[in-house]
């Protein structure tokens, strides 16, 4: 397997009711691990409405720009789930049958029940490769560096598994948190420091109020373990010095 | 107040802890549903590292796009708060200590406590407008039709309401929502039907599982409610002749 250390992806979350408020996306928190975890990292997220010709412009955007793109929502059997119709477009592929996609979901619901909406999953971008659905039948699909993946959550979450062979990442981002009972300015300056030593290493400081208290999570983050562990050493320096707690979180 | 229906927003997410997955989102949906309200609509989100060529350059694509622009996160004092430095060059504007913002920080903190880190938050573009923070003290900031709030959900949520006056909406976009006990497929013809006869409506259609019970609720949009109720109304008549109960959700 290639191992490059600029593998990154886009995440394109496709629909109205993320868009409205009504519903709270929770899939760009679920793929960015998942794709942490595979040494892809996630450079940019768009979420955007139902409308054919903004999927499409922007999946030939993002497709370009990155190694990977995931989009989720709109692949189900109502006339809003317009994913599968919008890539074929991106791609200038035909829309049509996917003969498997067919069998599967046939296969799946009882007889009888295999009615014209629930075949409207089967319509992809043709010779889509499949993206297997274990917990409700309908697959997803992938095209080039596009992968199409539903929008609910459970769902979602249970297709990565099956997904994990097809993307080749680069090595592994590790990262390091060093959570503090202090507040941002205490230690804004000595983390500058830090950060200005240590310019190929990614450093957060992200405050938090937990049971009560005040807080500053620092999370360090590389693919090198050295450097890591030369940012951890250098920041428990400075905590030690200002006699700064260290809490677990 | 100028009334126009065609009134819109971006919402700019800043930072890497929401990219990596570490941090899940949820100021997208606070922001969606204030907004909502006040008759703006949110066009597009986008979720960006904490890298300044590329919040200037995604800033100066979405402002011209947009009516309004919304950022969060950012504007704290460390080395990875770089969106004020930002949006200044955005707008080609100077970086430089904004007296109010400087004035209202010295005297939020303790003598003796405002610190280098601290002042930071008061250094923001030329002449921005201050948008006031009852939380914990540090105001965010108006350039042209950008908003820049921070990333902490329980303060951003705090410094809406002082900033409801500043937007200029369009009619309240309304929405009525009917929930199913049934799935998509059942309805999805049905429902393109009523979409295809009012085109100006937006009709979402999202599954859901509760309680151990799969259903379905359909979401209505507009910003005239004779729409809506057309729209329920021939909704309600399919359901009845399907013999679908409508659940309360």
């Amino acid at each position: 397997m290639k191992k490059n250390n600029k593998i990154n992806a886009a995440i394109l979350i496709i629909g109205n009711e993320i868009l409205s408020g009504r519903t709270q996306d929770t899939n760009t928190s679920t793929l960015a691990v998942w794709l942490n975890s595979l040494g892809v990292k996630v450079n940019e997220v768009r979420i955007i409405p139902d409308i054919e010709k903004i999927i499409v412009d922007t999946i030939n955007v993002l497709r370009k720009e990155n190694n990977y793109v995931f989009t989720t929502g709109g692949i189900g059997p109502t006339h809003d789930d317009i994913t599968a119709s919008s890539v074929s477009k991106a791609f200038g592929l035909k829309y049509k049958v996917h003969n498997e996609a067919f069998k599967i979901l046939k296969a799946y619901y009882q007889p009888g029940e295999f009615n014209e909406g629930r075949q409207k999953m089967a319509w992809m971008p043709e010779n889509a490769n499949l993206i297997l659905n274990p917990t409700s039948g309908a697959p997803g699909f992938n095209v080039g560096n596009v992968f199409s993946l539903p929008g609910v959550p459970s769902i979602l979450k249970s297709m990565l598994g099956g997904l994990t062979n097809s993307i080749v990442g680069g090595k592994p981002i590790l990262s390091y948190t060093i959570s503090l009972r202090t507040v941002e300015s205490e230690i804004a300056n000595s983390l500058t420091k830090v950060q200005d030593n240590n310019n190929d290493v990614e450093i957060g400081s992200y405050p938090f109020f937990h049971s009560g208290k005040l807080g500053v999570s620092i999370v360090i983050r590389s693919e090198d373990k050295s450097k890591i562990d030369k940012c951890k050493s250098q920041i428990l320096t400075f905590v030690k010095d200002k006699k700064i707690e260290i809490v677990d979180r």
